[in-house]
């Protein structure tokens, strides 16, 4: 494969970074308000099985970033679809 | 680049579909109780600023794949924040 210049690289990882801990405010939020009734469950457990199959795509074509990421976003959604069970 | 296996490239079209259709049913939830309280403003903020960037990312990279599911997920994304400042 042909490797983008390092400005590209930091983008696709600052990219990373923010779509992956983003999460832990909102896992945050709830532990605080222990309140989940606005996150729709649907959007949550779609999003986690879109998230759980980029992971399995991750591991096929053996790209770190892309396990990486997928395997904390996963952790951290897995983290707001318990609480949702137990408060929502 | 190397190609993928069919099967690899269609488990990662998949979890494309899955994380960018699933906000549709956030933002109608939305649109039916007008209650977004529970929702973590920054999440989705640092969540769309993450998104906007991987957008950037695959029009560096010019990989219509990523530039795709980014700029739908954007605008779903930008959607539920415009709810959440309305109905917050």
């Amino acid at each position: 494969m042909a490797f983008s210049p390092l400005s590209t690289e930091l983008i696709g990882g600052a990219a990373a970074l923010l779509t992956t801990l983003c999460w832990l405010p909102q896992a945050l939020k709830i532990l605080r308000t222990r309140e989940t009734r606005d996150l729709s469950l649907i959007a949550y457990l779609a999003f986690a099985g879109g998230v759980g199959l980029w992971l399995v795509y991750g591991l096929l074509i053996g790209s770190i970033p892309v396990i990486a990421a997928n395997a904390v976003t996963l952790l951290l959604l897995l983290g707001i679809l318990s609480l949702k069970l137990r408060y929502g």
